[in-house]
């Protein structure tokens, strides 16, 4: 029986801080973009956790994600320069750390307000203090570079696991995960990839192809089966999501090839209608 | 002092189930929606939670949730009938209880097969294991109505804390909730509303407004501002959203006025520029 197979032992978790998640301004596509990011390194995304801006919900989250132990943490939002950009304090709070000046992230910040002076967008700086702050890191922490941005991202490891604050603005957090965090990920999981394919399944019950992805896929221990039932029709209709994790192109490609001849087969004996679904 | 003032007590978790929210391949708009329609309700939701279709992770979610002691916990998706549809089983051993075979639920289940026979959806049914796993529910939980679906909700009590499981079909999902779930949260926050409105901020980097937000917010105690930067750009640019929640309309009303007047004034004094945004 191979139900419920994990794709990989490399679990990641992501913690998304911010009000406008919890008060549903804001859809949280930073966490559906690093879990496909993740996944397709090769990696397994096993918890996201959404809190507020408020320094003991963010601390609890990160005490609680890091007893877990996975790999690695991936915390997004609350960098920036406002009183309620609280990630940095909350993640001292949570691994039992202070917080202090951290030179080599005030140089980072301090270079980013020439940069926009040199490019006319502000007339001239001081460092005040919410704008030191964005540099006042856990003790121990490394700054990472924001290539788009100002405030620094930052990495800070607490026994086995790594823990990543990136900042919340979409462009900002992407640009500093595929400088700085991907090729971490990648040197983890080596060669492992994620494959994927998809089957749209018409005329046929999700409680009726129940016992036949059971039978497929107790015959193909590698490949997970999940269907995913569409809007309600007058006509049953479905998704059917295949995927396996390989290092191996050519055994992932096989594995799913043989899936979908399997269940094609069985589901048009039973009536159903099947075709790939091109991504 | 008035930071991170809390909107209202009434604590609502979210925890969504599913791989597919995990591996990237899907978009979390069910929490977003929940997330939106429990604020404005007038109720607080603290914390998200996604785990993969696993028993122990759905158990462990809900464990630790329902240790935070919020009114309500919003469960979404694993309520059907494939192999990985684990939430009612996770939802029980999360609580300490058995599963067992609710007599209300399988009348629900099986009116719901009579009705797709009727309409020549499904030529005839049985009611295979498959099929009843959608009415075994933990120990003393009640069914709710599923208006469009098959898999009826769930409702179950532990303490002071009332757990709902809704399925993942974002159409069930919110049928359900408008029914059986907005009326009772409704009920608990009587005529406790949120209340919302944006300013679009130029020319002034978010870490020159910060001190001005910090003053207008020790000002206006009920009001909550969060400054959300836009995609950079050459110029400084950002959305200014302002909140509270009242249980009278004139006075939230008032207050989000005081604010937009004493803030705009200020960006307009050291040469920003703002706009209120149309919602």
């Amino acid at each position: 029986m191979h139900r419920g197979l994990k794709l990989t032992n490399l679990n990641v978790e992501i913690v998304c801080v911010g009000n406008e998640l919890l008060i549903g301004k804001t859809l949280n596509t930073n966490a559906h973009w690093l879990a496909k990011r993740i996944t397709s390194l090769g990696l397994n995304v096993k918890r996201v956790t959404v809190v507020g801006d408020n320094l003991e919900d963010i601390s609890a989250a990160i005490r609680e994600t890091v007893q877990r132990a996975p790999y690695f943490v991936i915390v997004t939002g609350g960098l920036g320069p406002t009183f309620d950009d609280m990630t940095l304090e909350g993640v001292a709070k949570g691994l039992g750390r202070e917080l202090e000046d951290n030179r080599e992230a005030l140089d980072m910040v301090k270079k980013k307000y020439q940069h926009y002076v040199s490019e006319g967008r502000i007339e001239k700086y001081e460092m005040t203090p919410h704008r030191t702050k964005m540099a006042r890191l856990p003790k121990g922490a490394t700054p990472l570079l924001n290539p788009v941005g100002t405030a620094p991202g930052v990495l800070v490891i607490e026994g086995d696991v790594k823990i990543v604050m990136l900042p919340g603005v979409p462009s900002e957090m992407m640009a500093i995960f595929d400088e700085s965090i991907a090729p971490i990920l990648k040197e983890i999981s080596g060669d492992l990839m994620f494959f994927e394919a998809s089957l749209d399944v018409k005329e046929m019950p999700e409680s009726q192809l129940a016992p036949l992805i059971d039978d497929v896929m107790r015959d193909n221990p590698y490949v997970y089966i999940k269907s995913h039932p569409q809007a309600s029709e007058k006509v049953p209709h479905l998704e059917l999501h295949l995927s396996t994790t390989s290092n191996d192109l050519k055994t992932a490609r096989q594995r799913i090839s043989r899936v979908i001849i399997q269940i094609s087969e069985i589901i048009q004996e039973k009536g159903g209608k099947v075709k790939p679904i091109k991504s």
